[in-house]
């Protein structure tokens, strides 16, 4: 495994390997590697000739507010799981070189999937994900690149760029990782104490309510969002950003579930902001 | 030569080339072919292994008040002369292609370079130029793409777009291609009466008398500005846009002309806007 800080250097690494018409993997990350980056990993190593993951907190999707400096960082832990996946170059580049002075350049994706949801409480993030996300591309030059469905939002706001600006690759959309009680895995769970631990537990829980309703036959959205927020209310720990029950591809609101549906919230545990979700095809 | 109007019929042949190792050049055009688009081949032709052309008249770039409809077209003849400066594919999607119903995606270069010169003018312009040129670049797929300097500040935005995102290819900018009386060469010169077409020449007269002054040693960018700006006045056939003495490389405006230095002028002559410039190193 090869560690590549220089962008020149991994984008000349990349182009080398597209020359030779080997098959490019990518797996961007913020690093402080959890199973469920592993399984984005695994499922790349299965398709792909040579496998690249980017490590980078990206300062460009967090607002002033948040918590770009206190972002969980282990390098060294983060280089001995990418070893041990079977990676075969980790992309490490500084916020200088990603984001020299002068920079000026975005890439955004308009409309309403990027102004519910996270955008709300989030403004600017998607932009921030978009623009790194192109960059990571134009570096790497993937032939496939693997985002996770924990983050439903940002997967289907990078599937629609790809579309959109004709990105010569395909997007991999891989399914939550899950603790055993049913947390899902994000790098944010650090932050938990033992007892919001417990709580955050609500989350997937609520989601799961939702989900019950569907199979046994309701449609109507409402009913359907009304049933989590009510599982999340009940939890005096719990503050509610949003919970959305709504089409799972373009993220309209819907009357009646059918087809891709999305069940999703954004809860706040403390200090601690966290996301979950349930895809379903009704 | 191959003509090519499908979007996944050129990625396909793009990819294929990149494949083969083979260098791609790619000439984005407008169409209404002229020798300043020709230059642009010429030197692809002498650059690369595959020249690809696209003609694709851009909506995105076009105000509402603007000359998307009227704009020139004629692709029999442009095809003619594609195929005689050896072209090796023509690319000519269709704007329901390019931007099918729910397209929301784009690619923005920010700051100073897009807020003055033809940016004042023509708002939004230059974020239709950089998303319908990212497109194409994903399209294409060049290892060089060709612009004429006579659009100064689309070339240097570009180029901008192409660092910020680091893009895998090289942004080539070609002199201005000019007619005998010094005219540059310009698809809307069609839109010009025999008049007008004699007024049009103070445009390239004024920064004649510009670079004479820098020549001769005025360092000061509001006199050279103001000689411009003098002769293009003197007419009163023209309404002046804009005139910048600036900085050829960023267009930040400067008290003292040194290194890289861009006299340019937009006007309308009736009811058609030309622009010129000046490239010089002090």
């Amino acid at each position: 495994m090869e560690v590549i800080e220089s962008v020149g250097g991994m984008q000349e690494v990349a182009l080398g390997m597209r020359r030779q018409g080997l098959c490019i993997g990518l797996v961007p990350t913020m690093g402080f590697l959890h199973q469920g980056h592993m399984s984005l990993v695994q499922r790349a190593r299965s398709e792909c000739d040579r496998v690249i993951m980017s490590i980078f907190v990206n300062p460009l999707q967090f607002g002033p507010q948040e918590d770009f400096a206190a972002y969980p960082r282990n390098m060294e832990r983060d280089l001995a799981l990418a070893r041990e996946a079977g990676v075969d170059y980790v992309f490490t580049p500084t916020g200088a070189s990603m984001y020299p002075e002068g920079f000026s350049t975005c890439v955004e994706v308009g409309g309403a999937m990027t102004e519910k949801m996270c955008a709300r409480s989030r403004p600017g993030h998607f932009r921030g994900v978009t623009t790194v996300v192109m960059k990571l591309f134009q570096i790497a030059g993937p032939d496939r690149a693997y985002f996770g469905q924990k983050d439903a939002q940002q997967a289907l706001v990078i599937r629609k760029m790809a579309a959109d600006l004709n990105l010569p690759l395909e997007i991999v959309t891989c399914p939550i990782v899950r603790e055993a009680d049913g947390l899902a895995l994000s790098s944010r769970n650090v932050y938990l104490s033992p007892a919001e631990r417990e709580t955050a537990l609500d989350l997937p829980r609520s989601l799961e309510v939702g989900r019950e309703l569907v199979l046994k036959g309701e449609r109507r959205a409402e009913q359907v969002r009304s049933a989590i927020l009510g599982h999340l209310s009940a939890s005096g720990a719990i503050r509610v950003d949003y919970v959305v029950a709504c089409n799972g591809q373009t993220l309209d609101d819907v009357a009646e579930l059918q087809g891709p549906v999305l069940l999703a919230a954004a809860v706040w545990v403390g200090k601690t902001r966290l996301i979950d979700n349930i895809y379903l095809e009704v």
